[in-house]
């Protein structure tokens, strides 16, 4: 891959911020003044698109950034979104342009990032999930099935997936309850109900459909590229109790239904391609329609913490997106290879993203083995699930040449169940 | 339960109408003139409900007529959908109504339904599809498991269900192609790529949701009925080779997600009331959250229909509601047992129901059993499965005390293979 073509903004940025001149990810925030306007980000701050648009800098009608979400933004296509985003880059390293010269300008366009609040993305139509980190799948297939055989016969040969409940899908900030359910514990009968006492995370990232398709239609991993607007960091929490009772022969249901939590900055496509690696070695060979050429895997870093209510955060796992066995375009190919229509808006998880050594998987089932080997806390407590209260925070950013793009937080506080 | 409350309409019915005066279901629909109305049947007319409301016959603001699907009508609350239900029984009843004195305005209202093109009743959120009919389940176990073991061991305790794809869900009088994917055929080593060669079909109803929920809120048995807004057949349209290979496991995905077939009425709950029915026994007892008391099953005829391409229509299978083990109550209280959070529109479908006798299995994979009793039709061909070119039609009707209570039709029909 080429060396990145280097920017030099004027705007103040912090070496270690996610949010580089190289980023330019696109949100929605709302804050005192504001219900909901299209934003991007720039080190420590928010660029308000809607009130920039003021001064007609993109030549577009501005009422598309002042929707509830992003979803007619991205719909306007990527030669315009792109545009967007080149401009805004273009206006951050010219000493001249008029967000810098213009100052009444800079103070309605410019905010601190931690003086608003940010919204949910986009409107999500339908959300996927996948399973496709090879070292998660031969983890729980160890772990639950047969060492020597951990892998299903159609894990090689297909990206395993599963459609999931877009209506809990919440942005970065929310708390929820412990949820409730049936559970069979191994010494009794019949099954109890109660609060899930193995609560888990799921270490992911998603990506956001920009471009729908007509049912019959197919994408193929060639132009797959073509579909996808970016991606974002995504917590699929688990109960792994309700699950093992509940999800044979149809899949897992209420054990993830109740919540998933979103990073709040979509990070472009284009921010990521001077990440990309090369993919997953991929043995036995796939069908023609799974087959790509190029490097398509990303060199993405993810780390997990963990924050007990007034404690301090502990670094629970890292792990890369690089260790996916299947990409995104080899996902999306398979997903629309029958016909199935996609909208934008749409969200494809990628499944816990597990890396090959103990502290890089990307879940407490694999972290603990099942809660048999507990992680100490730097204030003593262990965890082999999540407990009440804890905070869980996924971080993820690319870095390379000294540049860095980053995805910001993707947090939650898990609250006792409801009475 | 009590006779059915007598009404005399001036509208002229048939007798086998599936749209009598106790029925005055949900749906949209357009024209060459109107590009989406919500409306209402009698016999074999709609009743355009913008139109009418322009005499001001219900106090509503009349744009919540003339949107593209029924969810803000539905976001009105049962208090004010009821009310308008009743309204037009009223208005049909009453010989000196405005709607038969005022010819223009029954002009403008009454159309034939031959005439409309009938749209998708509501926007789905999600899709959620269940596995209720004890018969289906323990055929389906019986085939690909163990007949003394047909049922696994949560199928008892709790209604297994899982979420499917809310994008490819199309109204009735579509059409689709058969889809194509990976499958492994029993003597090959490896998988293959190409049209399904086992397309089925699933008898299914689906209730529409009618009241969200916020999340970490359960809805109980008891008061299910206030979220459920009504109901509609509905064909869960399956690849069997497809679903073979890909479910382990985590359940369907492109077996299913290429196209499923809604019928274009909503037939509310209060019609359907009359035709409440005991549910099925169940034992071993439930935990609480799953226990109801009175009737709460649904006593609807179910009729599959297979038509090939310009020849006649077969009856394939006939059934009925109530052979469901779980009632719709149920289901619902399972599903946001955990918080889940519901919107106005969500569908959630039975699952195939199936009856106790041979010639009430509601899948092909059942009716020929996995293709080794093929069925005959009146041309003398015969189906294992769908052929190319087949429509399928599936009807449903209550009937007590010779009333009939409808929902019409729901039809599509199978193109071949895209190439």
């Amino acid at each position: 891959m080429a060396d990145i073509k280097k920017l030099n903004t004027w705007f103040q940025v912090a070496d270690n911020s996610d949010f580089s001149i190289y980023n330019i990810p696109f949100g929605v925030y709302s804050d005192g003044n504001v219900k909901h306007h299209a934003c991007s980000a720039i080190g420590d701050s928010i660029i308000d698109l809607f009130e920039l648009e003021s001064a007609d800098v993109f030549d577009l009608n501005r009422s598309v950034f002042e929707k509830e979400n992003l979803n007619d933004f991205i719909a306007l296509g990527k030669t315009v979104t792109n545009k967007v985003r080149n401009k805004i880059i273009e206006l951050l390293c010219d000493e001249n342009s008029i967000l810098k010269k213009d100052t009444a300008l800079y103070n309605e366009v410019i905010k601190k990032q931690n003086v608003v609040k940010m919204l949910m993305p986009v409107k999500v139509g339908d959300y996927t999930d996948f399973y496709s980190s090879i070292d998660h799948a031969t983890n729980v297939g160890t772990m639950f099935r047969d060492p020597n055989n951990a892998l299903l016969p159609n894990w090689k040969h297909l990206p395993v997936g599963y459609h999931g409940r877009a209506s809990s899908i919440c942005v970065s900030g929310h708390s929820f309850h412990r949820p409730k359910g049936q559970t069979k514990p191994a010494d009794s009968e019949t099954p109890v109900f109660g609060p899930s006492k193995l609560l888990d995370i799921e270490l992911e990232t998603a990506f956001v459909i920009g471009k729908g398709t007509q049912m019959g239609d197919s994408v193929t991993t060639a132009n797959a590229d073509d579909y996808i607007f970016g991606m974002l960091l995504f917590n699929d929490w688990s109960a792994r109790d309700i699950q093992t009772w509940e999800y044979v022969p149809l899949g897992p249901f209420l054990a993830k239904n109740f919540a998933s939590t979103v990073s709040p900055w979509i990070v472009t496509l284009e921010a990521l391609e001077p990440f990309r690696v090369k993919g997953y070695e991929q043995n036995p060979p796939l069908l023609p329609y799974l087959q790509y050429s190029g490097n398509k895997n990303i060199d993405i870093n993810l780390e997990v913490y963990l924050k007990p209510q007034n404690g301090e955060e502990n670094l629970v796992c890292t792990s890369n997106y690089k260790y996916m066995y299947y990409t995104m375009e080899q996902q999306l190919a398979h997903h629309t290879v029958n016909g199935c229509n996609i909208n934008i808006g749409d969200l494809m998880a990628s499944g816990t993203i597990s890396g090959p050594k103990e502290t890089e998987y990307g879940s407490f089932l694999e972290l603990t083995w099942r809660g048999t080997k507990p992680i100490k806390l730097k204030d003593g407590s262990e965890r082999k699930f999540v407990n009440d209260n804890d905070t869980i925070t996924i971080r993820g950013y690319c870095k390379k040449e000294n540049i860095r793009v980053g995805f910001g937080e993707c947090a939650a506080t898990l609250l006792p169940a409801k009475n």
